[in-house]
């Protein structure tokens, strides 16, 4: 039982005190605004700056405040509402598609990916970087997975590695009949490139989209593993009516 | 260009040494098992604490440690795929319905959650709470809103707050047409009953899951606001064939 209150005491003060923080933001802070720094809202609120750290890295994972490189803990603007599914998230390449590709080159996949695609261990595919922007931001990095067999055609053409490739492959990825999809969503932390392309530190939290797209016959004709910004982006699935957060509806 | 010497040199160095220690889980470590102390770690690895416990908390982001209460830091077991979507998370109270009810109550929601419901300012509304288990273990935990307007004939029966409470709106819920749904995941941290409903410690990371169950006429009928563990799960939207992770691989 000691253990136990030793661990729920320090918890309960930093759950109070992001509350407390929180109706200071509504109240008193606006979307961008940069925050005191530690040492001075500590003060102000009256604790220690580990429970200060503790409710701040909290309400950043609720979204309400950003840490950002070289400019301070600021007052985050609410989520976006960005579309995963068919509507917003099509087959690769085709006209729907949000996805810009970047770079194309051919390489072993992770051992996770080989495995959803059916290929040998040590195959090399095409491995294309694409980036989804949203109101002018790069919300999501991804790279797609794409089996020389979904593309048989593509061998017989000399391209150099880059984005020409990248818009090839696609093109030939829908000659393709593609069959249907299905994804996975969970908890990650950004890899160091992704965080570049993204505008976070490494190891920030991100939400990891494995999307597996089917060919005929069921077959896996290419993985996408997208990473999207969690701290700036809500996932919507299915229906075309657009959520609003609390936030959105308090900025509007 | 200092700011950002002084900000990567440390990340670059957490990042390296939670792929050392990413490794040594794979190689040395079974799941379940519990980690040395942090102290022992540090000199391990030779890095200060402080570079530790952020590498640390990056496994655990991505799944790999469990920090449990009275514990310590564990090995964890491969994230579960849990289906969100039609096939395991059916129109609630339908017989595919994964949710098992466990007290109803009479409250006015939050503003976000009126909003979506249409309903007033100062209407109270049944709210469900619900848990659903997965291998035994409880997955996640949610808040079922339902307004009078889709339950009419419960007014005029008297049932005092509780799980019957919950069974009998869930049946009424049955008699509307339901027409579809849609949802938003985004991340979240728990709140102090989720987090004990879940058997974690609050502010934890979780994936939370808001759906909205639409009547004839697109007319909301209910809204759920589902709280995931974010540590063991991975949320599967469509197609029947499961996901394997890399850990799942490694497991098997």
């Amino acid at each position: 039982m000691g253990t136990t209150q030793l661990e729920t005491a320090p918890e309960t003060k930093y759950w109070h005190l992001k509350t407390v923080i929180g109706e200071a933001l509504d109240s008193e802070f606006a979307v961008g605004e940069i925050l005191p720094n530690e040492r001075d809202l500590a003060a102000r609120f009256g604790v220690a700056r580990a429970t200060l750290r503790q409710a701040l890295e909290q309400l950043e994972l609720e979204g309400r405040l950003q840490r950002r490189r070289g400019v301070g803990t600021t007052v985050a603007p609410p989520r976006m509402g960005v579309a995963v599914g068919a509507a917003g998230n099509g087959w690769p390449g085709s006209s729907g598609d949000a996805w810009q590709p970047a770079d194309c080159t051919q390489e072993i996949p992770p051992a996770v990916v080989a495995e959803l695609l059916g290929t040998g261990a040590d195959e090399a595919v095409h491995v294309l970087r694409r980036s989804r922007m949203y109101s002018g931001q790069p919300v999501a990095a991804d790279l797609l997975y794409v089996p020389a067999a979904s593309v048989p055609d593509l061998s017989a053409i000399d391209i150099p590695d880059g984005v020409t490739r990248a818009r090839v492959v696609l093109r030939e990825l829908q000659l393709l009949g593609f069959e249907g999809e299905d994804r996975a969503v969970e908890l990650g932390s950004a890899r160091a490139d992704d965080a570049r392309q993204l505008d976070r530190l490494p190891g920030a939290p991100v939400l990891l989209v494995t999307t597996r797209y089917f060919g005929h016959g069921g077959r896996t004709a290419a993985v996408s593993v997208a990473t999207y910004r969690a701290d700036t982006c809500r996932l919507t699935f299915g229906g075309d009516v657009e959520f609003h957060s609390e936030q959105e509806r308090r900025a509007s």
